[in-house]
């Protein structure tokens, strides 16, 4: 049995959801034999650290009534913090899960930075570091023989870079075109089914908690534009930057242009696209109306899928990605299991 | 430079293209840190030998107009045969690509248990050993602390073992349900599209080369069976044989059927499902009427998907699979890097 000493950074809904994911997954993890320890919990006002493993039980129990870790009485603290995991250098991988921030990426950005140099892996849904640095943070985990998993990244449960990576591995992939938002796809069938408004999907959309209060980076069409951007710099080897897509978004969609795309058999859906044209890479993200024979027709509601086409292993698409904090949450595990079955993720390219 | 020495046991149409593959994709294996140097090629009647790798072009230029590799003009020989890798036991991997034998498994079932014994890495696209003997053979690896990369078998192309294994990683598979046999779907299609009988439709299967004169085990359901029942026993960790599968095929559709299903927006389809019903696992390959809700619907002519439902990352969909002998090189090749890549597929499940 292999002991790994890990660290969750930020404590909120994936966070808790992966915490009781590590307890309610004791026996398949006992059977990939490993013994997972979380020795630290860091909140951004504190946290809690035990060298020997927190108690799930407890840790679980506490945070059902409290959000207040330095409260924890088993040893929270608002001096443990980020810094003291560089300093005692005592785990195995960081979990990183704070807010995401596009324009800085902090303060994942520095988390990733500081963990990867000190030879610590790193496995993270905080989209704001790997958009605006990926490159850079596989250098460095390259150099130090540390792995940096993202899966949850783009979508989540969606195993979009698994496969991208893994399950086109030795073909070429020659274009990405994916329904990456669950948010918009929910608006767009909630306006096709019940014949509403934009805003009023967008407001049930809001009640449902699907949608944030401020929804511009969904429903403008910049979150699928984030992970299209992802997907493309890694799988097709790019360094492109959000300035390299076209992007627009859903908010001028009538309730007329739905009904008439209907009664052809049409739906429109927000896509993200990365293709070669002329020998270009054009990348763009906007609404288009796709028939019944495109292989993202179907993907309705919360669910999302992407396709890709490849040179030797033709068209592969994939569908499903269920939304919410524990399919987030299953989603580190996924990578923090395939990095320990041995795979390396940062192979892909040079 | 890691070289990696390979044998290739089988040469029909997979085993020329799995060599065409390997010299087309000479850069993206440079990328990838590995040298393939193909040292044995070994068909029925003898093999070709070269312990410092086998000239791509000259073998591809010969294998154009020859059948018979004994006549090769660089080595061919009658005695170069399958014992003599194990006798000189100096190759690194065996890609196996023997003819499948439901009954037996052989000559795979040999090949691939002597190559494990002696501590030999295998691919292969041979279902027959898989199917009667993967847990014997996994166990036999696992001694051995060798690599067994079975992801041609139930698919090809279609990714079906990385989608369950490693794309679900860390969750627990509850059912498995997919279109896994291209000819008999490409049949069906026919007949919708064509208004044909199934007597017609296979001919003109039969007549593009997707039904084999003796189109048996596609159409009565074995092969799809016999996919089923190796992603049931990896994946969800079983010891089935084809005797716990209720099997049926497509030889009694009738025109007027598929004409009825499609005025009401439906499609047959030829679905192998393994699920639970009341604790009890049931497995079945039977022709079903699917709605277009159905995320297999839209599973078309040559095309396969698989849809898998798990417990912590939803439901995952997976269609593709282009069909025929590049594909299925491709699949191989890609169990080929992701093992060199450093992943364990052994250990899922003990």
């Amino acid at each position: 049995m292999k002991i790994i000493k890990i660290a969750l950074i930020g404590y909120g809904s994936v966070g808790k959801a992966f915490l009781q994911l590590l307890y309610d997954k004791q026996n398949y993890l006992i059977n990939e034999e490993i013994n997972i320890k979380v020795i630290y919990i860091i909140a951004s006002n504190g946290g809690i650290y035990n060298a020997s493993g927190i108690d799930y039980k407890k840790i679980i129990k506490f945070s059902k009534n409290n959000t207040d870790l330095t409260k924890y009485p088993y040893g929270g603290s608002v001096k443990i913090n980020f810094n003291k995991i560089i300093e005692n250098n005592d785990v195995d991988i960081i979990v990183e899960m704070t807010p995401t921030n596009k324009d800085t990426g902090e303060p994942g950005m520095m988390h990733i930075t500081k963990a990867l140099k000190n030879g610590i892996n790193v496995i993270t849904s905080n989209k704001g570091p790997i958009l605006l640095a990926y490159r850079r943070l596989k250098k460095l985990a390259k150099e130090k023989n540390v792995q940096l998993g993202v899966g949850c990244t783009t979508g989540g449960a969606l195993p979009t870079i698994n496969g991208g990576m893994i399950d086109l591995a030795g073909s070429s992939i020659l274009s990405i075109e994916g329904i990456l938002n669950g948010t918009t796809n929910f608006i767009l069938k909630e306006m096709e089914d019940n014949q509403v408004t934009y805003a009023e999907a967008l407001k049930k959309a809001q009640k449902l908690n699907i949608a944030e209060t401020n929804p511009t980076l969904d429903v403008d069409g910049w979150d699928t534009a984030s992970k299209l951007l992802i997907l493309t710099n890694i799988l097709m080897n790019q360094d492109k930057t959000l300035n390299d897509i076209i992007v627009s978004g859903i908010t001028e969609i009538t309730p007329k242009q739905i009904k008439e795309a209907r009664l052809k058999g049409e739906k429109y859906k927000l896509i993200g696209k990365t293709e070669n044209i002329n020998g270009k890479l054009c990348m763009n993200v906007k609404l288009q109306k796709i028939k019944s024979t495109h292989p993202l027709y179907y993907v309705d509601g919360r669910n999302k899928g992407v396709r890709y086409t490849s040179d030797t292993l033709g068209d592969l698409t994939i569908l499903g990605g269920a939304s919410g904090a524990i399919p987030a949450a299953a989603s580190l595990l996924r990578d923090l299991i395939n990095i320990n079955r041995g795979y390396d993720f940062l192979r892909w390219y040079k």
